[in-house]
């Protein structure tokens, strides 16, 4: 039997029911999801987290282990030794007829994940303990191939993974409310006339956690030409909702010698890639999503795949807004922000799929966007997909010292406070572009979790650092 | 010719220099790393960061490229269309003979990076021009590559990857000093009673920089069996040596079913295995290494790939220590900690190799560390290795709840503090088991660099928190 097991004395869960043929005597070891007793007989359903699927372990009164069997509850913890034999029962292939249990940890009645359905929000309050339901196994399970799918993507193009800091002196990055990180004592800070002394900090001034590695990304861009970051980015935002979290993590690829048509490119195969891995690899945990959460999940993911995105600029955007019968409550012009209502009505209504929209008015996006030919606009892009709405969103950055420089004032950012930021433009500055995802954002996408709580381990939201 | 570049209309510098055959007419961009001018003709040395060697350009006196390249200097970023032809030179297998120079970003002679030599030093006040050198360039290019490897060895191993939290309300990880989050009004925050009040502040307790994923992992590895972290980790230690960063990246595995021999099997497989991969994938750079910095890197690195690793007993290691005519520094007594210099004997004159040492007194060692049946040792592992001494500390885990509440109360950890932790213990316990790995200490070792601030993008360390 092929094993891609690394321990030589152990089986996987997932490795017994994909087998071929019986490998005779095996060893499992294993959470009960379930035990059901009948005449003669206990079944209990082993998972140890490998796939969705529970491996049955049938204990009959003759065996040895039959004893042990009758004493063991929902979340106990055992090895199994027994016989992988075809199993009469339907939807599984293989069961375990024990001869042997090895009871590591036992769990009484006050065990909180009985067999019963848990709300989600319950579980929220369980974070220790909900990987070991059906559906945070799934989630975090396809968390992990999902990353493991960002680096093989720009990997296997030659981009270079940079960490960029957590820790910035920056407070000009513009995308959000800063964490403090200080280690001044809180009672009784040092001051020099009466204000805090934030030289005297830990690193010699005022640092708060990253909002976004792009900026330092871009340091790297213009010497590796392709790179990206993974890491986690904080908002110190005190919003509630069902989309944000305080702490999440961030794929933001730069590109130089790439203009706006580039980046799209790149963001198209970067999604398409994404989404096809997922359908490829993480298949079971998929269809518990679509059973389960979202029952058009699937269909909508294998559309996508296979869709070629429209683009659109802004001002078309706008246009065709305007153009529509949809009563909007934010009344749609020229100049204004797209809200959420605005974008989901584009890409679900007037496009059907997903849909670049481009080269944005300059006074709602951020500093470093390029400014166009036009002189109102920038280079600037949103991706925006069904149900979701904004998914991506990026730009080509201004190379053009003057240009950026005068923008930077435009902004209240003083340039001499971000010099190392100018040197790029100051030599060898090339055109470069680039865009962040947010991974949480995405995982909601392709699982169809609607909540932001839910695809994070133990998620940071005000109010909560518990775990 | 075969591109593993995700763009048609352009080529990268490594796919070009191991060309098969001539495309014929190529374009390729960069920045120029040399210029050379020789009469009626000038050579440019052109990098973009994809490999070590730069492409060398060649432009001809009748070239219409001829008076552009004249006015180009060190540092300027250019697109450059010619024929790919091969080279007379010695060094290089091809040129590009230039027909077209696209000037980008000039670069005058203030750019920093002329062609001379600079100190570590210096070009750490340059860390978002460092890249562009060939020793930063190689470092950041391994950094990525070992990065992917750390992924590709954990996924292949059906591990799941967990991205623990970097906001914790957990003051007990023990690891080492942590920097404080806050929102509050740093001038005038919140009191009760004269005390400030955390409870405002944004978590609604007070919160740090997490020093380790290890007990987020644990709870994960109760549900997947295995897991692993790689995440950025703090320390708010003011420590100005060339081995302590405030900021670094660490991986650390988490093992159910799993006691301190297979830990030390799991150890040994990922350090060979990510050895093994430098190697073969980053031999360039490695080699650049081996001439500039430690000409013994590569036999090294090659032993290490090779040799089984030793184990003995902390026991057994004070014996050995105490037994050898080497004049210590700190004396060698069973109950101390191992310094530096004793780690590096074992490793490197009495075993010569890589080296477990095992059961440690547990008075030195973590509260959540496995005690022994000789209940004066803990299941504890150190990695040393010739040069570096410890590099991978791990431990199996102590999953038996009285025995944890016991230490944790040893250690002045009020149990009801770490509830969710304890609660692994409580309902299917399970022994396991798992090391952590700093992720720039292995990239020192594989490198030769000497200074963590040299294997960080932009490190940061007290008094420093630029770019």
């Amino acid at each position: 039997m092929q094993t891609t097991d690394w321990r030589q004395d152990r089986l996987r869960v997932k490795t017994l029911l994909q087998a071929e043929e019986s490998p005779g005597e095996v060893f499992v070891q294993g959470w009960l999801r379930t035990v059901r007793r009948s005449k003669g007989v206990n079944f209990l359903a082993l998972n140890d987290g490998s796939c969705m699927d529970s491996l049955q372990i049938v204990v009959e009164e003759g065996s040895p282990a039959f004893t042990t069997a009758a004493t063991l509850g929902t979340g106990a913890c055992v090895g199994v030794r027994g016989t992988l034999v075809a199993s009469p029962g339907e939807g599984q292939n293989w069961e375990v007829l024990a001869t042997q249990l090895v009871v590591y940890g036992e769990a009484s009645e006050s065990f909180p994940l009985q067999k019963k359905r848990h709300s989600f929000e319950y579980l929220r309050s369980i974070a220790h303990l909900r990987p070991r339901t059906n559906a945070f196994g799934a989630v975090f399970r396809v968390r992990s191939r999902i990353a493991h799918a960002v680096h093989s993507f720009f990997q296997e193009r030659g981009f270079v993974y940079v960490h960029t800091p957590i820790i910035t002196a920056n407070d000009c990055e513009g995308a959000g409310e800063m964490f403090r990180v200080t280690t001044l004592d809180p009672e009784n800070p040092p001051r020099v006339d009466g204000r805090i002394a934030w030289h005297e900090d830990f690193f010699g001034s005022k640092t708060g956690l990253t909002v976004s590695g792009q900026l330092q990304g871009e340091l790297f861009a213009t010497a590796f030409t392709d790179i990206y970051t993974f890491g986690p980015t904080f908002r110190a935002e005190n919003s509630n909702t069902s989309r944000h979290a305080s702490e999440f993590w961030m794929i933001e690829p730069e590109v130089a010698f790439a203009d706006l048509a580039d980046n799209c490119r790149l963001a198209e195969d970067f999604f398409r890639f994404m989404v096809t891995y997922a359908l490829e690899n993480c298949r079971d945990d998929l269809e518990f999503f679509n059973k389960f959460i979202d029952s058009s999940l699937i269909g909508r993911l294998e559309k996508v795949a296979a869709t070629a995105f429209q683009s659109m600029s802004y001002t078309e955007a706008v246009e065709r807004l305007q153009m529509s019968d949809q009563k909007f409550e934010f009344p749609v012009e020229w100049g204004c922000d797209l809200q959420s209502e605005h974008e989901r009505y584009l890409t679900e209504k007037i496009v059907d799929g997903p849909l670049f929209v481009t080269d944005y008015p300059e006074g709602i996006k951020a500093f470093y966007m390029r400014r166009n030919d036009d002189g109102r606009t920038v280079a600037a892009m949103d991706l925006l997909v069904p149900k979701v709405g904004e998914i991506i969103g990026g730009s080509q950055r201004e190379e053009r010292l003057e240009v950026l420089e005068h923008k930077m004032r435009a902004f209240d950012i003083h340039p001499d406070s971000m010099d190392w930021y100018l040197d790029t433009r100051r030599w060898g500055s090339c055109p470069h572009a680039g865009f962040g995802l947010g991974f949480e954002r995405f995982l909601m996408y392709i699982t169809g979790m609607e909540n932001v709580r839910d695809v994070i381990p133990f998620p940071r939201t005000p109010g909560n650092a518990r775990f």
